[in-house]
C-alpha cells in the first residue's frame, strides 16, 4: 500500500495544472534523499522505497508517497529511478518487479560492464533502460552552478523524454548510447580527481614540518591547478594525431631529468614519495623506450596498449 | 670583454631616461632565453653571458652586451640573475666571481636545502640573495594573463628594491624570508600537478579501448578538475584546526568502499591500476587506523607524521 503524506497530496493538487511527471525513486540513502527533496521542491508527484522504512519516513513528512515494497513503487510509476549501494543492490532490489513498460533510470555507481549487463537484464524484462553517474556530492544536487551534473548513456529517446525531470537535480550530460559509457566517464573524472587529490596531499604534506600556515598554501594550490588543467586539451589533441611531440613545451627528457629535485625535496622535507613515485617509474619507462622528444602523453601508452 | 651590440646600444640610449636597471643573466637555455628577452623588450640594459657561446650571439643580435666570462658579467651590473640548469651548475659559475655587492637573484631550480645552502654561501661572499621559483614554462614568460609567476623567497628588501625589473618576465609572489621556501611552494605546486597529470593519464587510458574521441573527454575532465580543485580550501581548513571530520560530506569509509569500482574499471578497460593504487593503498591505511568519520585529510599524516 502507498501512504500519502498530507503534504504530499496538497502539493500533488497544487501541481496537477503543470502535469509534472510523476516519480518513483527507490534509495533514500543520502544521494537518494538529496535527489528525492528536489523533486518533491519542483512538485514531482514522488512515490519512494526504501529497504529500512525509516529514511522514508522523513521524506513522507515532505510529501512523498511511500511505498510497501519495492514492487509496489515500481508499479505505481512509468518513470522508476533507482540509487542504491552498488549493482548487486540494485539487481536484488528490482529482481522482484515488475519492469515490463517501465522507464528505467539507473543512477547506482557501477562499472562500463556492470551498467551494460544490468541494460540487457533491464530490457529482457521489457523495461528501457538509461544509465547515469552522478558527479557530485549530495550538497551539490539541486544546486544549479554548483559544478554538478550527471552523465547519462544507454536510451537517448529516454533522456530526451523525462529531460524536465532528469534536469530537475542536476545538470544532464548525454555520452551516448553504449549503456557503459556514463560509469565510464565517471569513473575516468573520478580517477584523475583522486589524482590531483593525492598530488596536493603531498603538496600539504611537504609544509608540514616547517609551521606554514595550511591555509596559505591553499589558494596558490588551487589556482595552479585551475592554470594546468588546460593541459588536457593537448593531451587530447596528441592522442588524436599520435603525435606526442606535437607542440610540446617541456620534453619527457628534460622533466626525468628535473625528477631528483621532487624526490630530494620529499626526502629533506620528511614526506614520503610514494604518491609522485609511481608517475615518475612511468616517466623513466617512456624515456627508456625513446620517447625523450615527447611531452607526457606517451606514458599513456604505458598505462594501455 | 663585453661586446656590445649595435642595437643593445640603441636601445640603451633610447631608454636612458627612464632609467631602467641594468641587469645581468647568467644562463641563456629556454627559460634564459625567454627572460632575457623580456628585459630586452622592457629597454632594461642587459649583460649576457652563457657557457655555450652561441646561444649568447643570437641575444646579442637583439640587443643584448654579451660578456667573455661569468666573471665579467658579474662585475658589469649590481643585479645579477642566475638561471641555469642545477644548484651545482650556478656553484660551478658563480665560484670564480666576485659577488661581493651584488643583488644575487637566483632563478634555477632546486631544493629547499640547495637554496638555503646557497642563499648563506651567496652572503658569505658579501652578496644579498634572493631565491626563485618560477612556476611558468618559456611560452608563459613576459605573458601576464598566461596564468604564470614566481615564488621568491629570501631578502624581501631586494625583492622591493627590483620589483620593476622582476616583474617584467612574470607576476612576482613573495613567500618568505626563508631562503627555501620559493623552492619548497615551487616543488608543492609541480608535485599536486604531477599528481593531477597522473589522474589524466589514467582517465585518457580508460576510454582508449571504446575509440572515444580523447576531445569528447577533455574539457569534461579540465571541468571537473577546475571544480574539484577547491577541495583544498576544505583540507586546509581542516589541517588547521585539526579536525578532520570537520565539514565532512563523503566519509573515508564511503570512499574506500568505492575503490573496487575503480580498479575493476580499471580491469575492466585493460588500464594498469599503477597510478592510483598508492592512494588507495593509503586510504585503506588510514581507515585502517580508525579515520573512517574523516574526509581525505588525514592521508597527509600518514606522507608525514
Ligand atoms: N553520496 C555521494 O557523494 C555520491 C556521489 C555520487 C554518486 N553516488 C552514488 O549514489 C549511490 C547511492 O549513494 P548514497 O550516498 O545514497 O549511499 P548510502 O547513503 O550508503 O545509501 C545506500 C542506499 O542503498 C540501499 N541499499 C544498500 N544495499 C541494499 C540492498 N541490498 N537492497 C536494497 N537497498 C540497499 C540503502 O538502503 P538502507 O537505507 O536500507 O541501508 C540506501 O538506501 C551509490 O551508488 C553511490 O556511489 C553517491
Ligand atoms: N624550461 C622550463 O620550462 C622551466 C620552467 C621552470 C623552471 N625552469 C628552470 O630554469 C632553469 C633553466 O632551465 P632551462 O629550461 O633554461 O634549461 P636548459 O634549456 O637545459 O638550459 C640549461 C642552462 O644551464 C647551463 N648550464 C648547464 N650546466 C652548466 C654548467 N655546469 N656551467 C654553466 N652553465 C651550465 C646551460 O649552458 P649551455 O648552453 O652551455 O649548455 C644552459 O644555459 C632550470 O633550473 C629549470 O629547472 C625551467
Amino acid at each position: 500500500m502507498i501512504t500519502h503524506g498530507p503534504v504530499a497530496s496538497l502539493i500533488g493538487m497544487a501541481h496537477n495544472t503543470v502535469e509534472k511527471t510523476s516519480v518513483t525513486l527507490l534509495g533514500l540513502g543520502a544521494m537518494g534523499s538529496a535527489l528525492a527533496r528536489t523533486w518533491l521542491a519542483a512538485g514531482h508527484p514522488l512515490t519512494v522505497w526504501n529497504r529500512t522504512p525509516a529514511r522514508a519516513a522523513a521524506l513522507a513528512a515532505e510529501g512523498a508517497s511511500v511505498a510497501d515494497s519495492a514492487a509496489e513503487a515500481v508499479a505505481a510509476n512509468t518513470l522508476v529511478i533507482v540509487c542504491l549501494r552498488d549493482d548487486a543492490s540494485v539487481g536484488e532490489t528490482l529482481s522482484g518487479t515488475d519492469l515490463a513498460g517501465r522507464d528505467v533510470v539507473n543512477l547506482t555507481t557501477g562499472t562500463p560492464a556492470q551498467a551494460r549487463v544490468r541494460a540487457a537484464w533491464a530490457r529482457d524484462r521489457g523495461a528501457r533502460y538509461l544509465d547515469g553517474g552522478i558527479m557530485a556530492v549530495p550538497p551539490m544536487i539541486g544546486a544549479p552552478g554548483a559544478g554538478g551534473h550527471v552523465f547519462y548513456s544507454g536510451s537517448r529517446e529516454l533522456l530526451e523524454r523525462h529531460q524536465d525531470t532528469l534536469g530537475v537535480p542536476a545538470g544532464t550530460t548525454y555520452v551516448g548510447e553504449d549503456a557503459g559509457f556514463a560509469a565510464l566517464y565517471d569513473v575516468a573524472l573520478l580517477s584523475a580527481m583522486y589524482g590531483m587529490f593525492a598530488g596536493t596531499a603531498h603538496a600539504f604534506a611537504l609544509i608540514r614540518k616547517e609551521g606554514i600556515d595550511p591555509a596559505t598554501l591553499a589558494p596558490l594550490l588551487a589556482d595552479w591547478l585551475v592554470a594546468m588543467a588546460p593541459a588536457v586539451h593537448q593531451t587530447a589533441d596528441q592522442l588524436r594525431t599520435g603525435d606526442y611531440t606535437r607542440g610540446v613545451v617541456s620534453r619527457l627528457a628534460m622533466q626525468v631529468a628535473g625528477t631528483p629535485t621532487f624526490l630530494r625535496t620529499a626526502e629533506e622535507q620528511g614526506v614520503s614519495a610514494e604518491l609522485l613515485s609511481p608517475y615518475f617509474e612511468l616517466m623513466r619507462r617512456r624515456l627508456a623506450e625513446g620517447g625523450g622528444d615527447e611531452s607526457l602523453t606517451g606514458l599513456i601508452d604505458l598505462l594501455a596498449r
